[in-house]
């Protein structure tokens, strides 16, 4: 009897050409689709529900597949771990509804941005963080990020790469902490943007250089226009933590 | 004239067949006499005060040179990390008195070991923390820990290949915290075996497994007998935080 799994995912994609399936490079979802019919003796393609990009991480990627399999849902998460390199490792698997779709229903994600502010690099988090060398004024961040939340037309944090047509989103949270030289900004909402997080993480480093005061944020956003805001900051300092179901 | 420099180095071990320069594979301390000595036009070989093995982090191991070069001690850095590969950053560069030897002079380093304790692995804290799926009791290791504490013969804590006459070295402290689902071990002491650190931890994770009572650590100390101490915890755990000089 067919049934449909639930895969909650991390990843160090730090050696991956992002999510989804493309030519041109190995891709998480393509490694996670060919362990899978390896394991279950099916060809399987799951169904992704947020698409990183290349060199970005996750911790709670979420993907859904069908299969006949007899394992059990619950079990598969160990048996495609034995699988699966080191830098993908499945941390739940379970049965859900069969018309449960990841990108269809309603959710909220949640993502960190890590910016490592101090005068030297330090080679253990160059993989998983901006570096920025100037100091960083984290308190006109904090007031920045404030213009962030609630329900906006994000058009200029959109890249213009990005076809989509409406781009209203709702921020719910939008967090920035400083513990000791690394800056965690975490930002939950019902959905983003191509290249919206590093491109609010850009625009809030020219905020923390005073390169634009915090007011300047409600300005980018009320222009609709990406060139009005910072550049995209480095993909390597972007995770997704997590992606919450209602 | 000739000065001695002083520098503070941090380097992301994963890449490295550990510090000291060997015919097998390419060191940290091989790749700074290279990049020194094409900075400065002369022939430098560095005198480094902690042999880090395969694999070992470090955010502030010290090595020191002479140099007839004009440029400012304090400079170096700068200079020499842009030659540097990313996974190797200097810290700090300053001049030291001509017999300033890092190894000489009494110093307190301070190592760090962390042990990643859930259900499944983390992709992105796999080339920096061991880790450990059977649930650790923290409170048992920290119990255990106390035992290290203090001046002993540590010769149970040396590996066997080691040719070290005076095995007695004496522990300032022994920090356990878990925060989350990472356990930090914090070793700070006069001087350090060879593999000293990690059997201390493999060891300490066998308390918390249950497999020793902590009293059993007393008991390993005085065996002074290599074989009854726990395994030594891998590589990739273990970071040298900093070296303190009196």
């Amino acid at each position: 009897m067919l049934k449909r799994v639930f895969l909650k995912i991390a990843y160090d994609g730090t050696n991956y050409c992002g999510w989804q399936i493309q030519e041109n490079g190995i891709t998480v979802e393509q490694i996670i689709n060919e362990r899978l019919t390896e394991l279950l003796g099916e060809k399987i393609a799951v169904i992704g529900a947020s698409r990183t990009d290349s060199g970005v991480h996750a911790l709670g990627n979420v993907a859904v597949f069908d299969t006949e399999t007899r394992i059990p849902a619950e079990k598969i998460s160990f048996a495609l771990n034995q699988r699966l390199p080191a830098d993908i490792r499945i941390q739940e698997s379970r049965e859900v509804a069969a018309d449960f779709h990841p990108r269809h229903c309603n959710s909220r994600k949640t993502y960190e941005y890590k910016i490592l502010n101090r005068r030297f690099a330090v080679p253990t988090e160059r993989l998983y963080s901006h570096f920025v060398y100037m100091p960083l004024d984290v308190e006109k961040m904090k007031k920045g990020a404030e213009y962030i939340v609630g329900e906006h037309d994000f058009k200029s944090f959109c890249s213009s790469r990005s076809q989509v047509e409406n781009t209203v989103r709702t921020i719910y949270k939008l967090e920035i902490e400083k513990e000791g030289d690394m800056i965690h900004m975490i930002i939950c909402g019902n959905g983003f943007l191509y290249n919206m997080v590093r491109i609010i993480a850009g625009t809030l480093i020219k905020v923390g250089l005073n390169i634009y005061p915090p007011e300047h944020v409600q300005e980018i956003i009320e222009a609709r226009d990406r060139s009005v805001a910072g550049p995209k900051a480095a993909a390597c300092g972007l995770t997704l933590v997590g992606i919450a179901y209602d």
